[in-house]
This record gives C-alpha cells, structure tokens and sequence, in this order.
C-alpha cells in the first residue's frame, strides 16, 4: 500500500469535503468503457471532459460519439452526457458523473465552420484547436507554430458564438497567444503542467500562464509524469506541487483540475497518439506512462482532494481548484 | 476584329510553326465541356494541366476525376488523359490534346500521405501544394505564411518518389522556398506573373524566380490580366512583354505558358474559388475577368506563337517556351 492509500483511511473529513465538493475532471482520455464510468463513480466525479476526437475527421468522429451515446445509455446508472452547467449540477445531485464530449483537435470541423453547430448539437463542448501539429486553423506545440490562420480566426469566431470553449493545452505557444487575443470569452489550457517546473515543449511559460490568466482565461493542471519534475517516480503531492506553482501564477480563481487520465488504453493507442495523423511521422515518445502515486487511476481522486489540504490549501481554495471554477468558467463559455 | 486577329492571317510561317510545336498549357482551369475540347484543339494544344480540384476533399475529387474521364471518354477523338510524357508525345502525333489531371490544392489528399499514390494511380501528375490559404501542408499567398509543415515535408517527399509535380503558383512565399529546397525533383510555379512588372500578392518577386530557377526548378508565366501591368486592356503582347521578363531572370529553358484559362465558367464559379474553402471568408475580389486581346480564348492559342515571334524570339525559343521546355521538365519530375 502506497502512504497515499494507508493515509486515506485516517482523513475522513478529506473524504467528506470530496464527496461534497463539485469535482470536474478538465480532460479524460481513457478507453471508453464501462470500467471507466464504475471508476469515475468510485472517484467521485461530478463531470469530466472526455475526448471524442484527436486525428479523426469528420464522419469518424460522429461514429465515434454514436459508441459513446450507446456506451453511456447502457450505464445510465453512472453516467450521464453533459451540454450544459445545469446538467453537471443535476448529474451531482443524482450521484453520477456528467461526461462532456471533448475534441483534442478541431480537424474533426474539416474545412466546415457550420460543424462547430453541428458537434455542439451532439454534445461537444470543448475543442482543442490544435493537437501537436499543424491544422487548418493554427499549429500545435510540436512543430514550428506560423500562428491562427485567417480560417483559424474564423473558427474562434463561431465557437465563440456557439458556446464551445477553445482549448490550448496541446497549441503551439504564437497560435495560443492569438486565440487568447481573438476570443471574446474565456479560453484554457484544459490540461498543461508548468514549464517552471520542467522544461518540455508541451509545458507552458510562467508568462504564458499569466497571458492566459490576465485574459480572463483559465488553466487546469495535468499530472502526466513525462511533464513533471519527478517524472515517472511522481507522487500525488508533486501534482500539488504543480498545481500550487500554477495557482501563484494565474489567481485561485483561474485554476482547475485536468489530469489527461488515459486509463484502458494499450501502447496501440499511445503509438496513434504521438504520431502525426495518427500514422506519420513520431512526434515524441514518452517511454513508460504511469501516473503519479496515489492518483494512478480515476478511483483515487479522493486522494487529490486530501493532498490539496495536506499541501495547506483551505477547504474554499480547494473547492474552487477541485470543479467549482470549472463550472463556472464552463457556464460562462456556454451560456446558461 | 482586333490587330491579332487580323494579323493572324497573315502569318502563316507563325501557324506552320505553332502546328509543329509541342504546346503545352501548365494551368487551365476552364468549365469541363466538349466545347473546351473543340477549342483546345482549334488552339493546337498538345497538352494542358486542367485543374481537377481545388477546395474539395478526396472523395469530391474522385469524384470530379469520374466525371472528368467520362467527359474526356465521350470526346475520344479531340482528347486523351496524359499521364506520361509519352502519352502528350502520342497526343501530339495524333492530333489530340492530352489533358493532365492537377490538383490547385494539396487539400484533397487530406491527411492521407497514401493518397498522393492514389490520385497518381488516378491521373493526377501536378499539385500545387497550397491554394491561397493554410492547409496541413503550408500556406499559400493570400495570408501570413508559416512555411511547409512537417507533414508537407512528408507530401514533397511522397510526391517525390511517387511522380508528382509540386506547384507553387498560389503557396506563400516561406512556404515556396521550403517546398524548393525540400524537393529532389523540379518543382514549379505553373502560372505566375512577375512582380517586376506589378505587384500583386500572387505576383513573384524578381528573387523568387531567379530562386526556383537555381534550384532547377520551372516558371509557366500566367496572362491573368490582373497580374500583369496593363490589366484589363492588356493585349498578347503585354502577355509576351510578362513571359519574356521571366526568361530573362530564369532563363530560356525553365520556362514555358500557364495561362489560367478559365472560360465557361460563370460568376458562381469565381466567387467560389476566391472565398476560403469555397464560402468562408473573401480572400480577394478580382472584379472584371477579362483575358488579354488576342488571346481571350484558347482556340486563339496560336496569336501566342506569333507574338513571340514578333518580340524577335527565335524559332528555337519559342518552341522551347510553347511546350518543349515543360515536357522535359515533367519527364524529369514523372519519370520515363
């Protein structure tokens, strides 16, 4: 047993204030299944945005949210679909866990700003503009980054219009500044670790932390292991670390959870994930993919809730960290 | 009747030597129709790059190239698909115009790398690798540019190994260079316009020539009257006046014709091609389409031939400018 597991059972007031708390989970990249919706009760999520689309295009991601529709229909139990702030409250008031469609990419649009419309009817609510590379509206943070394109401003535009928020955890830094500047309403990096802490091309400045922040956007902190200092050997408190370290640089107002759990999936999947398309060129290669000590798998969310207390965090910050500023920033892109 | 036209009859050297030619038009882009055919063959054209696709993806492509080859299959005895050099020979021998399949824009192949082999399959021996905005390979001429992406890396060496030309006419500048220091293979700008003589965004630059040209690259030089210093009142003559300013920077071998041509096609169709993927934002508004007096049409292809006689070209050159020099060029690029 990890300290984490055996010091669990001794914090029942760390439990409580979990059980209580809105808990959102700004990116979940996990095998669809109905392992994943038990692990998300046992965790005690009240919402996660779940990714529907990296490489995919258009078609390919609407089949894809067809099996996720199924999937959640057949767990109804557990899990509900989540377009909106009200829903994420209705599915905490009736124990489950709300799932917002999420892409990593907005190549499932194509070459169709009518499809922002579209998705956002069946669900998506949060769209990374780019996943690594480059798209027709900007580049991703593993190549040289020329910056929004003029369809790029375009789509912002509409987003914007529709209620779905611009994610750019996975931008490359020029085209992030750009959609920070273009979009009317808040913007985040769902899911990005401080490069103050460890330098990485997918880890983001303290300036450009404090770009997002002081424009009105919002960061929630990963614990991916390749992005933080420890690396593989991390432990639940030095997410705490990063996430504190995020939270001096953009307010305790501006900061959420969003751990890119990855639960279920085979190296298959990590091999289509850091290639170009899904089967160009490599990328990168993160070698053994682990998560931290004490929050391996969704089920041990708990244990974040306790670390943040642990860290010192007062009972209001870490409502606010654990999905409270989540929800509101989410109402606030999507409407009421 | 203009000067050419009246001209024209009295010249027979110049039509016995336009019968004789190899003609080869690098970009036409004209309405698909048996009368385009009549006129290519009235024009003496042995060969043309007729655009398949621009804004479509795969499958509209395919879908353009299905009607193109019923088209080109019910006009057997004015046209044939030219997919090698030996083909637009035996076009020539027998008194038709081969018609080269071309893409204006890489967007067809989406993010298939397995594609550029397809279309080759297919017909498709020329693609320009960007038209006028950003695509998953580069960007063209009609916004910031951040140059070829690693994917475009990738599509130039495909398209390399596979047989297909990489235009350049409508790329950005950055994009343009890479592409011609990424190729092992002649690349081209199809249907260009010298800058020296009007500045235009689609124009290039006395460097840019002089740089595809040392780079053994090929310069096809457009009439489009609004690249070219008279505008709408240009006549053969300022064409030629644009053709032999090429010639002087790129020499009298990387040269030959990419008129542009784009009779039959209605207003619709122009506002089509000059919207971002066809109906996004307008990227420019050429108002009046007017091609140069003398040559408004393709079947007064040979006022050309005797225009550059005219400016003094040798017999030589000017077959070298008509066609001889494009064959060659895409007998290196295509292969035996």
């Amino acid at each position: 047993m990890s300290e984490f597991s055996s010091s669990f059972g001794g914090s029942d007031a760390a439990r409580a204030l979990h059980d209580d708390s809105i808990v959102i989970d700004g990116l979940v990249i996990a095998k669809w299944q109905r392992e994943l919706f038990e692990d998300m009760r046992k965790g005690g999520l009240t919402a996660a945005n779940c990714t529907v689309s990296v490489w995919e295009g258009f078609q390919a991601t609407v089949n894809n949210i067809v099996k996720s529709n199924q999937l959640i229909a057949e767990s109804s139990d557990l899990v509900c679909v989540a377009r909106t702030a009200a829903d994420i409250r209705a599915a905490k008031a009736a124990g489950k866990t709300g799932i917002i469609y999420g892409f990593q990419n907005a190549n499932a649009y194509e070459d169709q700003i009518g499809y922002v419309d579209v998705f956002k009817q069946l669900g998506v609510g949060i769209v990374q503009m780019c996943y690594n590379t480059q798209n027709l509206v900007g580049t991703g943070c593993y190549e040289r980054d020329g910056g929004l394109s003029g369809f790029g401003r375009e789509m912002v535009a509409e987003m914007n219009r529709v209620g779905v928020m611009c994610d750019l955890s996975h931008v490359g830094s020029k085209t992030s500044e750009e959609v920070i500047l273009e979009s009317k309403v808040p913007v985040c990096y769902s899911h990005c670790a401080p490069a103050g802490l460890k330098d990485h091309p997918r880890n983001k400045s303290d300036a450009e932390l404090r770009f997002i922040a002081e424009h009105g956007g919002f960061v929630g902190v990963t614990m991916f292991t390749p992005f933080l200092k420890a690396g593989v050997n991390a432990t639940v408190d030095d997410y705490v670390e990063a996430i504190e370290y995020v939270m001096n640089l953009v307010g305790e107002d501006a900061i959420g959870i969003g751990t890119d759990f990855t639960q279920g999936h085979g190296q298959d999947f990590f091999e289509w994930l850091t290639h170009d398309k899904g089967y160009a060129r490599r990328l990168t290669n993160f070698g053994k993919i682990v998560n931290p000590e004490g929050i391996r798998t969704i089920g041990e969310f708990p244990n974040l809730t306790e670390a943040l207390l642990r860290r010192g965090m007062s009972e209001h910050q870490v409502r606010k960290i654990m999905g409270e500023n989540w929800l509101r920033t989410l109402e606030n892109v999507w409407g009421g």
